[in-house]
Formats: structure tokens, C-alpha cells, sequence
């Protein structure tokens, strides 16, 4: 095989894999719960399902890129952030409306996380945590100092405020089914979305000043 | 059978079923998902596994019963708490000091709620909404009417308010398997708990103030 026929071929495997996860995540999101089976991914995707195994293992290796390949956009964003030249109290605005939008757009993320750490390998729990958790307290232990020096936010433990901000900004879209009971309308949509974010902000900016 | 012989089988039949649901609560306490078999609830509770099916028809049947018996207590205490004359914002910090006690006395609450209503049948996921979610609701209506009529509380969308709520109280309990990466501990107890209610409760009553 040629250097440029090896590449192509490279291309490609890269192309099936890539198809492969954007059909995981779009089966998941339809979904409520994670019972998506490798068929229908591979039907999705257009992708032989031997390919699954081929560049994942099996179903756990799949999700397991999944939930990688969306830490590692949410993550470089958030640490960005987190470095900007900002007052904390924008820093942390900017936050939650991320988040929101986050999960809003991967309901699933959640979910994976939980099922993975329950369900999954005590491998796939410990990276989980070390891909999402570990570097989102990171920045909350910035953001507090940050704030708590400039005078605009109480020093609070950031493990907790972690927590507290992390479930408010995910149980509407993870407790989806409940919207009709709740708010009256047939599902979730972005105005919706955005008046929830605008609460959730409010609550905590104020909720958290000295 | 004698009417006393018939009272004592009653009770005996009374007294299985509650081993039953006591059984049931305990295990899915301990375990991180609800995969709990009909074997081990039996097991646990000295009771014949033929007799979950006598009173609970299925594994959903049992697990329905388990909620709704948790339900009607916690609504109790709810309603109780919505029609006492006391300051609304009193009534709010009283509820959320409650709900975090629930879910870290029953930490499967929210997860048997989310396994119903995504895997359990339409009569399931009705029921929950029925027994859960509407008596929130309406309560969560009256105490943000009082609370801004005695002007305390911003006028916000119950619905809204709920979800953000719950999702606060809920979390750290629902993504205990996370502790030691976000708080340095080893699993969480009493004070932590004590110290997260206090939290909560300093965020949500500032930050709904008007």
C-alpha cells in the first residue's frame, strides 16, 4: 500500500469510528434510558457492526469514547474559561448557562455518567471520574478563591457547590418524562431551556453573595 | 376459620408484605443501581419468594408498592407542612431540610422513579407522576403564591422551581460514587449531610429573595 493509500484508508476507519459515536449520541438522546443495542448504532451509522468491535471492543469501550470525546469539548471550554481575565461572578454566569446548554443538547451525558460508574468496569468508573469530575472541581475551587477574593461570592466548600449547581443545571432534562406534570407543555424546548437557565443563574449569583 | 383466626392470618399476610418492603429498601439502599433480584429480596426478608408475586404480582408491582408507601409518608408530612399558618419562607427551609433527609435516608428514591417511568410500563410512569410529582407541584404553587404575597419570595414558575430544587437536594446523593473525587471523603455522612442542607437552604432562600 502507498503513503497516500494508507492514509485514505486511516481517513476512513476514522470516518466509520466518528460515525459510529455521532449515531451512539443521537440513538441516546431519542432514548430514556441507555438500552441502545450495537444494531441499531451500526444501522445508524452505516457502519458494519463487526466495525464496533473492531475500534471500541465492545459496548462499554463505545460509550466510554462517547462520554471522552464530549468531556474533552466540554472540558477545554471550561478550563478556558476558567483561565479568561474575567470577574468570577461573569466566570460562573457563563458557567451554569454552559452546562445547561450541555445537557440540553446531551440529555444522555448524565445518564452514561451514572450507568457507567453503577454499571460499568471499576476502570470505566475511575475514568469517569478522572475526565469529568476531577477537573470540573478544579475550576470550582479557582472560581471560588477568585470570588471570595474579590468580594462577590461566599467562601463555600466547592465539592458541595459542585453538587448543588451540577443537579439544578441537569434533573429537568434527566427527569424529562415529568414535564407535562410540571410545567404543563409536551416536552422541553429552547425558550423553555432558556428561562430555566436565566432562573438558575439568578438563584445562585444571588444565593451565593456574601 | 374463626373471625380471630382470620384477623391473625391477615396480620401474618400484613406483616410479610411490610418484611417484604423493608427487605427491598434496605438492598436497593446498599446497592448503586436497582438491579436487586427477587432471590435476594426474599433472602433478606425471611418471606418465600412466591409471596411477592402473591401480594405484588412482579418485580414492578414490588417496587411500585415500595414508592408509594415512601410517597404517602413524605406527601403526608408535605401537605401537613403546606397548610401550617407559619412564614413562607420558614415552610420553604423546613421542606428542603426534609427532602435532603429523604433522599439520604432512601438514596433510590429518584433513581426507582427514573427506573419506573423510563423502563417500567405507561401505568408505572402515570402512577409516579401521580403519587410524586403533582402533590409537589401544587404544593410548590402555594408556598411561591405566599411567599411572594408576603413579599419574600420572587414570583417564579413553580415548575421551574421544583426541578432546580429537587435537582440540587438530589444530586450528591444520586452520584454518591463520586465523594472521594469531589469532597475527599471515603462515603457521605451525617455532618456532611447537615452541611449541605445548610448550604442549600443559604442559596435558595437568598437567591429567591425578590
Amino acid at each position: 500500500m502507498t503513503a497516500k493509500a494508507a492514509k485514505r484508508r486511516g481517513d476512513e476507519r476514522t470516518a466509520s469510528a466518528a460515525a459510529l459515536l455521532n449515531a451512539t449520541a443521537e440513538l441516546l438522546s431519542e432514548a430514556t434510558n441507555i438500552d441502545v443495542s450495537l444494531n441499531e448504532i451500526s444501522q445508524r451509522a452505516s457502519v458494519n457492526s463487526a466495525m464496533i468491535k473492531y475500534y471500541f471492543g465492545n459496548k462499554e469501550g463505545l460509550l466510554l469514547a462517547l462520554l471522552e470525546r464530549d468531556a474533552e469539548t466540554a472540558m477545554a471550554s471550561l478550563k478556558a474559561l476558567s483561565d479568561m481575565d474575567m470577574p468570577a461572578q461573569k466566570k460562573l454566569k457563563i458557567h451554569i448557562n454552559g452546562i445547561i446548554n450541555a445537557y440540553y443538547k446531551s440529555p444522555y451525558i448524565n445518564r452514561l455518567i451514572h450507568y457507567m460508574v453503577e454499571s460499568g468496569s471499576p476502570e470505566a468508573s475511575r475514568r469517569v471520574a478522572q475526565i469529568f469530575i476531577e477537573p470540573m472541581i478544579e475550576v470550582y475551587r479557582d472560581m471560588v478563591a477568585q470570588g471570595v477574593h474579590e468580594g462577590v461570592l461566599k467562601d463555600v466548600d466547592p465539592g458541595l457547590l459542585y453538587y448543588c449547581l451540577v443537579g439544578a443545571a441537569d434533573h429537568i432534562f434527566h427527569a424529562g418524562y415529568s414535564v407535562p406534570a410540571t410545567l404543563g407543555i409536551e416536552r422541553l424546548d429552547d425558550g423553555i431551556k432558556q428561562r430555566y437557565a436565566e432562573l438558575v443563574c439568578d438563584i445562585y449569583l444571588r444565593g451565593l453573595a456574601p
